[in-house]
């Protein structure tokens, strides 16, 4: 420090040191500018322009509030801000909408991450300061759990943050008082019991989030068809490593260069999006099988089908909680609460029959004689 | 309507005719400025100085709301719209917590409340418009669900409001979504099953709530602390009667001039309260032995000893559903995580041992030796 | 430190030392949760119940930040922070309402304050780490216009706190930005110029916070019959005295107990407030006829007739500016927004003239027929 | 109606008639979505990414509380509700920025968005209800000050808008309270006296929003670069039609394709900004001579200079209040404060000269040398 402060609608101010603000300043960190942190769900609600920019600032600040707690020493501390502020920085377009299509091509956003800073710029300025070692190791290392926990602080500034630029009712974080029971021990994070409520209220807050934004239909309709938008541009020849360094809008661009994508694209961009057919719950459909029952049900309708399975967001393992008496138990072992989200997950999960707005009575008919 | 315009916090404006402006300017609705909402909660958080006066205006607002989607004709919005102001009418000073002490002299809050209506300044305004039987009958409407269902404008006031002016990060209550989706049909109260999650997220903010505010161990402390002063002073001679027309500050006073009240009311006021020696889980007591284990404990101990038990806050019988098929079912058939609530609350609860601060080590020592 | 943290709507946390905290627990401080922060604002904004305790919190955490920024030594620190917290330890109920009437009897609120800190447990407390000089000149320092200026942490929490719980727009302080740019030089406390706008931005929500709701009309209806009441309790052999440890309720059933008090504590209470019948403009009348005029109008309208004149709340001299040259100013000299606020207070000062509900039509035509 | 329900975390939210969402969903619409409604402030407030969709959602919203009030009958209404939604929907990429430059070749905003209305998907819809001379009229009409004037829906969108998504603390617009005391006279629109100090406060909030955001410092250099490279590139040949369908972001992208603004564009992109170089007081340069100084600026410092002069944003003339005498006035006549802003925005304008950044000593040099 001295460095600048940041203005930030959910934290007020962020402070960069020099040294994150030169590390802020290369192209790589200003590209997070033209990556939405909710890729498609815009479309549906219109304030979820913020990016992965402002999102890696504001985790780099809750990270600096736990470093304090823990405590961590001054190199842990500012490994930890370090990784904070770059855990996001192999994100293509799109993020995890893309990912799950170029993880192939292209390896994890994580594992593009940890390329980026080693190179460039950006890995210039790293370098001076940490080994190539340590730059590889900064997201496996017993302290980032503090950031990728179920309480780290990536998902207590999402959470927040989501909630912000929606403005829907349900990402209430008290990430004061998590913090304030926050302890890192043998490489496990956890809080103690006087954090307990706090914490089973952000999983309820971040079940709550996919239920209604991540995970609205609209915005599942946009990501599908932006999924196959980007299988078919490969298919085609695109090559994958172009969309390393655009943002948003230019691989969408990009993609309508190409015949079989440009109409996905030009849907997304003008939001005509498909409508949903039909839906389907688990025993009617099997994952592997779904490239097969798009096929059948498109020729049964006349029509170009998507189907949308969405991935479990739920996960039982956790972090711990430490009674009153001193044992250390994970969260899912002592709430019934956090239990129930996983069933409520499993219960409600249904994949989309999705088919272009003019044949969606078509396709309904189809799917319903298909399943009787 | 033309009426006034009062500025409320939590809801922006709310608007009052000129036939409620003039039942809000007596003096018994004038009295419920001087109740706070929470009673004792502000000795933990200092902000919660706000009373039932906001708390009754800011239910009209959302009643009003309510009356508009379902929608009510106008005689039935009118009569919602005066339940929703009159509801906390007949609380005396500390509400619930003196209530528990009270209704075996003075009935409960409700019945209190309809003998208000139909006597004094409040009364005469009344009857201008309705009869008798109709005031009666206000609070036993099938409309009056509205207010006092689990959904109803009752709860999503307080929910808001006691979060508001806490602080904490728990109340956030969607009540635009629940509100467009509600129904009201055969006297049943329900929502759509779009409104399933803010229903659910309601339920939630509640549960949490509960843990953290209403129920938060110093509250209850200082709760206990007030319902023994009242029963005491009522055992020895204070008129029930006399709590009537009286505040918080007011009830306090009255306590402070009962020999064995004085102590506990002195004690409230200056903040100097019990602590917690010991804490009970249900199989080591029975609730209908607890005056005679506060006798037992207290000889050993050698001091005043209170036992806190609280009341169960969760019920699992509530408000409907209606499912994309039109099918009605309660909340808690169809939410994993509702009836997570009932077994977390079952799980969680405590009994807690009271005693005076210079005794809470001695009252420890003896808990642990009676229930080794 | 460590000590504890007490739950803030307006601030998040207020931490307190155990040394701070033990202040706190004194009666005398703890009378403070029964002395509203705006007197009888609440009449007309019912939000506004939040007392001079949750203010006095508030004021030590900004303290707090602006000792770490000036930066103060670890002693001048701790007792700026003391300063903070105890700065209205001395009002009496209804604070400055009823100061203009008790400061002949009892003294200025900073005199009786400072009494307060040398006696009780009060201060036996601070004379633990403080002299009796230190203690009496506690408020007296250099440091202490860092709580007592117009850009002091006093300001700065109270136009904050007062819009958040009366619900109005306008007391939007940037607090973080003042406090970064502020310095104290030569006993003299001023921003640098980037924290110019944000200066004048307090000033004018301070100058909006008096016009809408600190001189509301409806608010000087309520304390010019406040003030009245006390006045002749105290000429009816009310001892001012007993005013020291009493809070609003409280103060206000003692003056019933006096005659020709009881008919204004009573109007006060159940909010059946005088009516403005006239109002004039400075030429109209001079400060020290109005007990003459009262009598007059009095007698003509055959009713009790109260003028309420305001007290002048603009001042121009005020804190200084630093220039990008080093040039230090008075914020009055350099800004024609901070000047323009006195003209117009000026422009739009009336004196209210007051007269019984009943008689107001009366009232005005006697006043209209006096002043033409 | 019944239309759609969109959520908007400004104003909570907002509803739409079947044919209002019809317009919205033209691509024409859409693409407001890629434009930013600061252009290049999220540079500096990183969470400045809102479109001027929302924005344009936003006023149709609160359009539709000014028709209420008037109240306007249901013709005039609609109509109002329309222009509000579209009363941007001849904006070009980067907005006023670009407009500067491109008015001479596009015509105004304004006239770009008749354009788009009598033509297209937009212009077939709007067609269906309103005949080529009302869509020609829309924002001629007496009504339409109820958007665009001082305290007009546009405004008061924006400045709440602006105020959240950057998270500074000067935005505050008491909109409920302007709009209930509003009137629509003789083609005149107003405020009765009771709103005036919530009107001077907007304006005050109008001008700090334009001292610390809209002209912040950082936000102008590179607006004047953007201004640059607009300007090169359509000498060096890009034909400004080009501009009208396409976002802040795809005009970035054409820009780079001219050999003379791709360095522009990249810098912005990258954010690696000129810097000040200078700054000049009114005396020392005219409007007119800014092109003939940067060359010789330039010459001398041996790099590109470019000057910004910020156009004047406070004017005097404006809406009319309404005293409690009846008398009808200008708000600029009745108030002090906004006469000061007037005197204080041109004693404090300043034009910048700006240089690249390796270049910025070197310039700060020539230039006081050039002015000494």
């Amino acid at each position: 420090m001295p460095g600048i402060e940041i203005k930030d609608p959910v934290h007020g101010n962020v402070e960069l040191t020099d040294f994150e603000e030169r590390l802020a300043d290369t192209p790589d960190f200003q590209r997070l500018r033209k990556i939405r942190q909710l890729a498609t769900a815009n479309l549906v609600y219109p304030g979820a322009n913020h990016s992965r920019f402002e999102h890696s600032l504001g985790t780099l600040h809750l990270a600096s509030r736990i470093a304090e707690k823990l405590p961590l020493d001054k190199d842990e501390a500012e490994k930890l801000r370090l990784y904070a502020l770059l855990h996001d920085i192999g994100h293509i377009a799109f993020s995890h909408e893309a990912e799950r299509v170029t993880t192939k091509h292209l390896g994890t956003h994580e594992e593009i991450g940890t390329k980026k800073m080693l190179s460039g710029e950006m890995g210039e300025i790293l370098l001076e300061r940490l080994s190539r070692k340590e730059i590889t190791r900064l997201g496996k290392s017993a302290h980032s759990e503090a950031i990728t926990s179920d309480i780290g602080a990536d998902r207590m500034d999402y959470l927040k943050r989501d909630a912000y630029y929606t403005g829907v009712a349900y990402g209430m974080v008290d990430e004061q008082r998590i913090i304030s029971k926050m302890f890192l021990e043998k490489g496990a994070l956890g809080v103690e019991y006087g954090a307990l409520e706090a914490s089973e209220s952000l999983l309820v807050a971040r079940f709550m989030m996919f239920s209604t934004v991540y995970l609205h239909h609209t915005v599942r309709i946009a990501s599908a068809m932006l999924e196959r938008a980007l299988s078919v541009a490969i298919e085609d020849g695109l090559d994958p490593k172009l969309l390393l360094g655009k943002g948003d809008g230019e691989a969408l661009a990009l993609l309508a260069q190409y015949r079989r994508a440009r109409e996905y694209s030009k849907s997304i961009e003008e939001r005509k999006l498909y409508k949903q057919a039909y839906s389907l719950s688990p025993p009617q459909f099997k994952e592997s099988e779904i490239p097969k029952l798009e096929a059948e049900l498109s020729s049964l309708a006349g029509c170009d089908i998507l189907i949308d399975s969405p991935a479990s967001f739920v996960k039982l393992s956790g972090f711990l909680v430490r009674t009153h008496a001193g044992k250390r138990q994970e969260i899912s072992k002592i709430s019934e609460l956090v239990r129930s989200l996983k069933s409520a997950e499993e219960s409600r999960k249904k994949a989309l029959v999705l088919a272009p707005a003019q044949f969606r009575e078509k396709a309904e008919k189809e799917c319903a004689r298909f399943y009787s």
